[in-house]
Order: structure tokens, then C-alpha cells, then sequence
């Protein structure tokens, strides 16, 4: 039975098991449901396919959340071979709550709920959830795992960036809606409807359903598109040092001697 | 009284009292009244919103002056704590003209203006003032504090390349106007009026409201878009060599130690 | 015969004759010759032009293929004298399967199917091919193939991120429809049909047929926009710190001589 | 006469007299006039202003020719200074086809050319040549000759990127044309007016005023709104390694010491 587990462990766990046989099979098995799921997700929501298919989206639906269970009981059971989550209860409550655990809980969940849900609406919601499952997938890529530890370093200086663009957003929206509002009462109708405007102005996405007319209004709104060029440079210039300095620390160590006595030196990584 | 000066400078301070008990309560409550008070401009100036809550929105703008002035005061009264401000008359003098304290005043200053103020024009132009309190919050951050050093080494570039935005803009919306104008005389009426289209086209916003039409047009309009991707680029390139600099500077030149013989390397800069 | 095939060798493959005589002049030819041939292609959709000349783009056509095909059966005829394909038989299949020569062939083999086909649409698919010949230009530039190096060194990231987009794509588009089907169930009509509202939101396109109206909508919009420009700053970021590596690796090692002692000192790399 | 062209020579050229009094002012000046010339040719084209300030923009017109023809004259007069235009023919000649002396030139020939044209349409584009008196301003500024030589260096890599956004924008449009243009034959009417869809959508600018409408050629154009944030980074790159291999060669020469003998090495600078 434990050697059962410990073998089944292996196979869930990719990190264990490297690319060798039935590990590697079952993992690239769990991503072709997982991208299955995403199509039929979006395409469940084309009301010709829905009708047409209506069968087979049900039956896969059934057959994704049947699988899933199965492998979320069976990680459930086998997560206390892994040396952070060892006490056969409390570790199992610990694997759980972690990040990878919600997720593929998430995935399930709504599932159950909506069998004993009589709201119409909170089942449309639900089923929303169920594109949790395509998070699943950025577990299985090294790069991934790259872009994301750059992101985890820079966290600070990305959500101040975000945090800037939202004050520039606020405060160009308040000026423009004083400019703007006396000539467009209707569109620029106050400074969250302006935000809208903002939004679109300083990503440089211009919907064009709403733009400045006066003359005021236009040379603020060219002065908002000019600044975004700024806003995009630099959450680039955070991310470019970010990778710039991961790929300095992954480099290997290099070997120096010593010019005093010759000795060689594993000197300190950069 | 002078300790008491000395505990308030203290308080009012954070960067002289690092995350202390009182200090970090008191900046934890100034950042909630400020980000309050832009929900609370930015709402007013939803119809509905400003009818329901009006009485609400008098009184929490009421009680923020009154804080912010007594702020105002106790800072004023204890800046000449601070080693640059220390004449008991000058030193306050310079610390009101200082960029901060300026903010401060323009964040109070429009309430008291607006009660003498009869014309209606000027006290709508002053309620969009008290927008500058945003302003304040961006002293309480380390990393907007390294992305502002960043900024302010590269000024000259970035100036300069916002300048080189504007010389194209004028020159690609003066042959726009030459090529466009015969064709739509409405629209492309002047060169100022052709340059809301330039500045659309070459930061990529394009709101479809003003395009060419003609094929000579088009062309100059295709090439302005790609020029723009370069517009892009550059503050980009200035900006990621900015951070590039700042990160090799803040890292301690590295003196290591031969473990063989345990004479001093004086490692070559990287 | 052989040293006639030598010869030929060294005219057709620029890389074996550096910029000298006749091999220079034939690849000024050649790459004159397919700028014309894309000028022609494109011009001959314009229905004035192709009235007008269509008899210059027939018997430009016709000279064009004519002109390839000669040149791709000499190409194949002295293939055997690279080292690679030096079999007189193997060799030369090996070649005809390499992309190089696959280009070659695609641009010209739809002009002979076209004879014998019959299907007018599969003469105009097969007319689209003809748009391959542009490809050819790509192997005569040096920088060209340093950011085809680049490019092809950070593909696995250049990849992820491709991954990435559409997965952001598909979470915002799908809980974009939840939110605005209801409000406009004729635009925002399934998740596929929001997905090209979300495509041209996170590119920052914004054609304006299609945009979010509901106060939500507009939120999720607004995040989708932002969450854009981190996308563009990732694929900067990836080709950014992939242009610095190449430029390292492509700086030789230096060793310098002390000029006291004459000695050899192994500089640390940079 | 020599000691007065000698000092003339020095206030004409701010690079010979650095920022020191009346070369100084003369070049505040020049960019003055330079930079009010540009507004009189912006605004000149509203019609109200045109017709209120005729006079003055007219009397303007003939001081700046004035002021610029004078300084023209003293530059051709005083160039034989400078050693590389030392003969005091073929000098001067020299220095008349260089570029900034061509750009001086065009600035001022318009006007002397337009006093003899008839042909009105030919006046209209002379006056357009005026905008060349912008150019005159980059030359004062150092940080423009530090953007401008990195541009210069990476010529070759800019260059080509532009020509593969070139052959992209054909290879799309020509596939995009096949595929709309049997749904909307009015505006993707051939593959150059695909083209101007191509290269609002690959900018990202999006005007709106022409976009695909079958599934496949929303598909299409979502692929090249992706591809176009590729765009983006390749310019963004090549300026980035530009920006840091200069700032690499800017730093002073480092000081090692030769571990053999211990004698000072001025090292080779990076």
C-alpha cells in the first residue's frame, strides 16, 4: 500500500519523476483535458454548437469533472510523501490550502455546487469558475516558471507602476471631465464615465465611441496619449532588468585564482 | 514643549521614525484620508451619487480640511526640527516653498479660497484642486522613490525625446495637412487641427473619429504609425539603461578574501 | 563540367563568394527581381492596374518563373559541391527537403499546377503562394540573421508568452461575456465572437465595432487594457535580455599582457 | 577683418564658445526665432487667425527670412575657420552641401524661390518647406547627438526591422485580402487598401474605419494584432543594447594592477 502510494507520487508529480514513462504520459494525458475543457468552454458558448453538440459538451463536462476528482483524491492521499506536507492529517490540510490544491479544487467544485444550486444565475457563475482548470496547465513549463519568478522579484515595482497609472488615470480624468463636460455633457457625463475615456486613451487602445472635441479637451487628450507612451516603458524597463539580472545569478560560478598564492578561488556569483 | 516638538517631528516623519508604533499608525491613517478623499472626488461628480450622499460628501470634505490643516500647522511648527529648516523664521519660511509642503498647502488652500469666492467658474476650477492630495501619497514608497531617481537621471533624454515626439508630430501633421486637406477640408481644416490626428496616429491611440482618406494620405499615415513604433522604443531603451545603471550603482563593490593564503582580492568591477 | 559546376557554386551561394564579381551581381539581380515580383502581385489586385497592364504581369509572371525555375534547377545541379548535401543522389533530395530550397519550390510550383487545375479558387490559393518568393530576400542580410538567432535562442520564452496572451485572452473574454452578453447580446454573442473584442482590447487595437457598455464591462475593460501593456513589456523584456547575451558572447575573451612585466593576465570576463 | 570672422566663427558655433556670453545668447536667439517660426506655421493655417494676423505673420515671415539669410551669409563667410572647410573656395563649397548648411539653406530658399513661381500649388509646397527650419534645433542639444549616434549604430538592425514589418504587412494583407475580401469587396478592395487595414491593425492604432468580418479574418487579424506586439520589442531591443553598449564605452578606463609584477595597468576599456 505505502509503496503504491510512493509510486503513484512519482506520477503526479512531475518534479519527481522527470520525463520517464508513465509520469510523463499522464501529464501530457491531464493537459489534453485541460485544453479540451478550454475549447469546449468557449465554444459551449456558440449557441449552434451548444445546440448541436449539447450531448457531447454534457458527457465531456462529466467525464473532465469524474477525472479530476479522482486526481484530486488521490493527490490528497499521496501529498504526505512530500516532505513539507508529512503529518497524515495536519499535512494533508496543509496541501489543501495551498496554492496548487485551490486551484484543482476550484476546478471541481462548481461542479457539485451547481447540482444542488436552484439559482439559475449563480450556476452561470459557476460554470464560469470552471475556466480555473486552464491554470492548471502553467505548472508544467520551465519558462513559465522563469517569467514568474522575474514578476514574484519585481512584484513591488509592477504594482507601483500599476498603481502610478492609476493616479495618472484619476487625475487626467478629473481634469479632463472640468474641460470636457460643458461640451459633452452626455458622454463625459463624470469622472468615472471620463476614466473610461482615460483608460482607452492612455493604453493607446482608442475605442473611438468617446473623444474630446474642444480644442482644450484635444490638446489635453494628445498630452494623456503622450504620457502613456511613458507607461508602457516602463513596467518594460522593470521586466528587462528583471530578466537581465536572473540571467546573471544563473550563470555558473566562475574560477578564479588567487594572484597572491595561485590557488584557485570559487568565487562569490555575482 | 520641545520634546513634545520633537515626538510630533518624530510621528509626522516616517523616515525618521522606520515603522514605529505610533508613526507608521499616523501615515496608515494620512494615506486612508487621502485615498478616501480621491473616492470621494471622483464619485461627487456622479448625478446620482452627489444627490443621495451630498450631505455626506460636505461633511467628510469638511472634516479632511480641518485634518489636513491641522497637519499642516503641527508640520509647520515642527519642520525646524529638521537640520535644513532650522531658523525658527526662515527655515519655516523655506520649508513652505519647499515642492512638499506646497502640495500641502495646495490641498487645503482651494476650501478656504472657495468660501470668499462668489463666481461659480472659479470654484469649480478649485474643487478640481483638491485633486493634488493624491500627490501626497507618493512620498510613502520606496519604489516609487527609486523609478523617480530613475526618472530624474534620465531627464534630459526624456525631455528630449519628448521634444523629438512634438518636432514630428509638427512636421508629419504639416505634409498631412498639404496632402489631406484638398480632399477633406472639414476635417483636416488647419495643421492644429490635423495634429489631433497626428498625435492619434503616431501613439497608436487612432479613435477613427479623423483618418485619411486619400492613397497618398494613407501612405504618410502608414509610415507615421511605424514611426510611432519607434516613438515606443525610445523613452524605453532610456528608461531600461536607467534602471540598468541604478541596480550596478546600488550593489556594494565586493572586496573578497583568498581562503587559501587570506590576503585581500580586490575583485575588478563588474 | 565539374569546374564549371564549382563555379556556378560559388555565384549562386553568396556565402561561398564574399561580395565579389559576378556572385554579387547575380544576388543584386535575383533580390531586384523578387522585390518586382511582390510589387506585382500587389498591384495586381488593384482591378485599374490589372486591366491596364495585364499583359506586362503576364509575361512578367511568366518571365519570373521561368527565370527561378532555371535558377532552382542549377541550384539543384551544383548542390552536391556543399559538403552537406554531397551525395549525387541522397544529397540532392536532402537539399530539395531543406527550407531553403522549399521556399524555392513554393514559389514556383503554383504557376505550373495552375496550368492543370481547373478550380478557379484553388487558382487563386495557389496565385497567394506566389507571395513566398518574398521569403527568399531574408537569407542575403547579416543583421537579419542576428535576430533570427535571437528570435530562435528565446523561442521556448517567445512561445510561453504566446501562450500566456491567449490564455489572459481567454479568461478575459470569458468573463467579459458573462458579464456583457445580457447588456448586448448581439455583439458580445458567445465567447468566441467576445474573444475578438478581447484580441483587439489586450493588443491595444480598439477597432471600436465592438466595446464593453455596462459600468462592469467597462472595469473589466479598463484592467484588460492595462494588463495589455504588461504584455508588450514581456516579449521586449524576453528579446531585449536575448540581444545582450548575443552581444556578450559575440565579444571575444581578451587577454592582455602586463606591459611591466610582459606577462600573460587572463582577464576576469565581464 | 581675419581677428573679427575668427570671433564671429566662435559666437556662430556653440561648440567652439561653450555657453560663455554672446555666443550664448545669439544661440537662445536663433532658437527662439527657430521655435516661433514653427508656431507661425502651424497656427498660419487657421483660417481666423490667418486672417486676423496677416500682417504680422507676414512681417514675421520677411524679419525671419531677413535674420536667416544674414546668418546664412556670415556662416559661408566664417566657415573656412574651421579646418575641415579650410580652402577658401572649395571650403566654402564643401561646407554648402553639407547637411546642416543644406538644411539652413532649405529653410530660406522657399521664400526668394516663391517670389518668381506663378503656379500657386508650387507656393503652397514651398511654404511647406519652411518646416525645415525645425531641423536647425537638434543641433544645440547633447543628449539629441547621444540618441542620434545610437540610432546611427544600430542603423543597419532598424533598417531591417522596418523591412520585415514590410514584408509582413504584405504577407498578412495579401493573406487577409483572399480571405475578406469576397465578404466586404468595397473595402478590402485590393492588397493595397488591405494594406492601410494591415498597418492600422499591426501598429496597434486600429482606426476602426476598416476591419474583417468573417470568422477567419478575425482570426487573421488577431494573429497580426499579436504579431504586431513582436513589432514592438524587436525596435525596442536593438535600441535597448544600443543605449547600454554606449553607456558601456562612456565609463572611464579602469585601473588594475598586474598580479605578476604589482605595477598600475591602465586597462583596455571595455
Amino acid at each position: 500500500m505505502l509503496q503504491l502510494r510512493k509510486s503513484l507520487y512519482r506520477i503526479l508529480e512531475i518534479s519527481a519523476g522527470k520525463r520517464r514513462g508513465i509520469s510523463f504520459i499522464f501529464n501530457l494525458v491531464l493537459i489534453s483535458i485541460i485544453t479540451l475543457n478550454a475549447i469546449a468552454i468557449v465554444l459551449h458558448t456558440v449557441p449552434e454548437y451548444n445546440q448541436r453538440f449539447a450531448r457531447l459538451f454534457y458527457d465531456f463536462e462529466l467525464f473532465s469533472v469524474i477525472f479530476f476528482t479522482i486526481e484530486y483524491i488521490l493527490r490528497l492521499w499521496v501529498c504526505v510523501e512530500n516532505d513539507k506536507y508529512r503529518h497524515w492529517f495536519w499535512g494533508r490540510v496543509r496541501y489543501m490550502v495551498s496554492g496548487s490544491a485551490l486551484i484543482d479544487f476550484l476546478a471541481i467544485f462548481p461542479f457539485y455546487f451547481s447540482l444542488f444550486a436552484t439559482d439559475l444565475a449563480i450556476v452561470r457563475i459557476l460554470r464560469l469558475f470552471r475556466i480555473f482548470r486552464l491554470f492548471r496547465i502553467s505548472r508544467y513549463s520551465h519558462a513559465f516558471r522563469l517569467i514568474q519568478s522575474v514578476v514574484a522579484e519585481k512584484k513591488e515595482e509592477l504594482v507601483l507602476s500599476t498603481i502610478l497609472v492609476i493616479f495618472m488615470l484619476i487625475i487626467v480624468s478629473s481634469v479632463m471631465y472640468y474641460v470636457e463636460h460643458p461640451a459633452q455633457p452626455d458622454k463625459f457625463s463624470s469622472i468615472p464615465a471620463t476614466m473610461w475615456w482615460g483608460v482607452s486613451a492612455m493604453t493607446t487602445v482608442g475605442y473611438g465611441d468617446i473623444h474630446p472635441i474642444t480644442p482644450l479637451g484635444k490638446l489635453l487628450g494628445g498630452i494623456a496619449a503622450i504620457m502613456g507612451i511613458g507607461l508602457f516603458a516602463l513596467p518594460t524597463g522593470i521586466l528587462v532588468s528583471g530578466f537581465n539580472e536572473h540571467i546573471r545569478v544563473q550563470k555558473k560560478p566562475k574560477i578564479t585564482y588567487c594572484p597572491h598564492c595561485g590557488k584557485e578561488i570559487s568565487a562569490s556569483p555575482n
